[in-house]
């Protein structure tokens, strides 16, 4: 029964080969460094990755009795370089944190482990995942273009096997851009439903803690480890039964994503579901440059640590953050605050008004090049609204895919994976987009 | 001029004679170490404090360059251990934390080092700064009673004379409510102005960074370090200019804090200011319950890793909060982070009409007994609404200190100072509290 290919499984899957002790956590953490040796050349997902401790902990895994085992036990699980680990670097991106050893976890992480995951290694970020200057990550689906960023090499090395599952964060499309651009399932949940201490701050009001995974049914049980909550338990989908609303494509849109999109409503009617086309009220427009300025704002007393520190070390966008070089006010960030705030919800009212919205998750598939990880406008919205999203994989431009977002209200988490499941299904069944890694 | 009692002198006169090389670090960290052998039996202040490591950093000190010395040069701060700090334990009085080395500084300790400062010790918290029974602290003015919390240590130093400032948070009435208690000055500057990174969270809503000292010129040091600044220079303060807001005071309020307002009142009129007595409007009375039930939401998601780690080890209250055993809904939670957004502008408004309002700091002078660190239901308002607050002494009940609250808008914070530099000389000199220890 042992593959070779064990790499190219769920972690689902893993878990039940796992449990029924048809393998070793020590054979499954083989075939994901062999995975590992073979593409790493191409993809460059790891700022730092042990093989010898990868089997350290995988055979300590195995050594654990039965009862002790974590509903997580032996899965592995890429970790962005923007989270604090108590045994491996964390560098944030940044030369100023060159082998800073934090010697604790971040809260994520501390769950992840508290719940028997083989903590896999360190995936690369941009600069405090604050800015889009790429990292070393190359797409691995046409090593060409940009994985996406701020979590990099958590989405690359996802989609090219090299590990099951993997965490990243989203300050304004920073999940969900490179989940679009890697083909897989990426999730940003309601903001403040996963606490982010432990993790390199950017934007208070914004970073949010969510996750990648290549299955529907895997970031269910990344749900389960955070203890996402709804107020009401979730309720199947009957896609028959469903109206969706779907963005109606603006010129900023490039071909794949309108595609993407057009696609997406027409999978749906062909499911049985409604389906409206809408553009969203005017109120929202506003939102995306109010959010640009907050991040200033947040990231003037993000970085002022750093810029005390090792100002030469420092990207030159967070240094004007820092000495606000634009001379931003105070008046117009707590006008801002409270303006976004009193959007919230009146986005959780226009969504709860159907089974979900889709959106585009890009503004195209991902752009050639790996100076510029891509531009999260199609997300700084939802983003600053902290609505759930989930980007689904599944279409594809040029021959990379390009995916859409998938939205509900504010702590309707475990809801929209319910609609996730049964949307996902028919988007990557008959979208048009298969992996060829 | 080496006088044996250097550690009765404040920040900005310590600098002063280190810049003239009238007295090195050494010998100013010798006096504040003799005065902690003398007191801390009686006040037990520091859960991490060696001495050796002290005199090892003031001799490190005492070599550095003249041009390499910062701001802060050799000034001894207190670190509440709710702070992470690369050379010394941080258990943010947890026993799940028990020996814990983070190896790297929260950001506010950062900056602070950076600016050349003498991390002196970790002072007392209460468990997380989440929970309001007591530490180990005893109040300096009479140990039977609490110097509050749970910034206990941080306040309790200061005002004992055993160090020369201290840092601390605020997440209800953590900052001011122990300076009040201990007849110090406390500020919690507006919410989101000094970065929290590496300090345990409780409410991402309310935690806020601040500070202890026994001056204002030391609080307006910490606000030159961290670069407080407002939309626009603060103006020089004319109190025969000036027009206060003084609460009226409520039936909660004990006679001391009933006095305090009166007495704070009567001297500014003395000074030439017009006061009005003025009634809180009852839109901001609803903040309180709020913000009670925000801090449980956020509890729920600020201590969950805990709770996966050692339920066993964790306060009650914080696994009620995680186990939500209150059934609170998410839908009250964001309809009150709404609410309390839509306040803040409206608060902000009001203060901008007078040069200040003063409000009582704690219901009454601190309670006997170290259990309990008292009720901080006079702060929850204001640190709710984002508000810098700074905690002004000078008056008492029994023999013990009491102080007030002096209230700007937002982001007002250099402006606040200012003004309680005047109001502060008048309320100490006037009040009628004198410090005994």
């Amino acid at each position: 029964m042992v593959s070779t290919e064990l790499y190219r499984l769920s972690a689902c899957e893993i878990r039940d080969l796992l449990r029924s002790n048809t393998i070793t956590v020590e054979e499954y953490a083989k075939s994901l460094l062999s995975r590992v040796s073979a593409r790493d050349n191409t993809v460059k997902a790891w700022v730092y990755l042990s093989p010898e401790y990868v089997l350290e902990q995988a055979r300590a895994l195995d050594k654990t009795l039965k009862d002790n085992r974590g509903p997580l036990f032996g899965i592995a699980i890429g970790i962005k370089d923007i989270m604090n680990t108590k045994d491996m670097p964390t560098e944030y991106g940044s030369p100023i944190y060159k082998g800073n050893n934090p010697t604790f976890d971040s809260a994520a992480v501390g769950i992840l482990r508290a719940a028997g995951a083989l903590i896999f290694g360190k995936t690369t970020t941009t600069e405090f995942a604050a800015v889009q200057k790429g990292t070393k990550t190359a797409n691995p689906h046409n090593p060409a273009h940009t994985p996406g960023g701020s979590s990099s090499g958590s989405a690359a090395a996802v989609a090219d096997f090299q590990v099951t599952l993997s965490v990243g964060t989203q300050t304004a499309g920073s999940i969900v851009r490179p989940a679009s651009f890697n083909g897989i399932y990426g999730m940003k949940p309601t903001w403040n439903s996963i606490s982010p201490e432990g993790e390199k701050t950017f934007s208070i009001h914004n970073d949010t803690f969510g996750f990648f995974a290549r299955t529907v049914k895997d970031l269910e049980l990344f749900a389960d480890i955070f203890s996402l909550q709804d107020d009401e338990m979730p309720r199947s989908v009957d896609l028959k039964e469903s109206v969706f609303a779907v963005l109606n494509p603006t010129d900023i849109l490039g071909e794949g994503s309108k595609a993407a999109l057009g696609s997406a409503a027409q999978l749906l009617r062909d499911s049985g579901a409604r389906v409206e086309m809408i553009d969203l009220p005017d109120i929202f427009a506003k939102i995306i440059d109010m959010h640009t300025e907050i991040l200033a704002h947040d990231g003037r007393i993000a970085f002022y640590k750093e810029y005390r520190l090792a100002p030469e070390k420092l990207n030159s966008q967070l240094i004007e953050y820092v000495t606000n070089k634009h001379q931003l006010s105070r008046k117009n960030y707590v006008m801002y605050l409270e303006e976004s705030s009193s959007l919230r919800p009146q986005m959780d009212r226009l969504l709860s008004g159907y089974t979900a919205l889709i959106a585009p998750s890009t503004l195209d598939a991902a752009p050639q090049g790996l100076e510029y990880t891509g531009n999260p406008v199609c997300n700084s919205l939802w983003t600053a609204l902290h609505v759930p999203v989930i980007n689904i994989p599944g279409f594809q431009s040029s021959d990379m895919p390009v995916g859409v977002s998938l939205i509900a209200p504010r702590y309707h988490d475990r809801q929209l994976l319910k609609v996730c499941e049964k949307v996902g299904e028919v988007f990557t069944r008959n979208g048009g987009w298969t992996s060829k890694v």
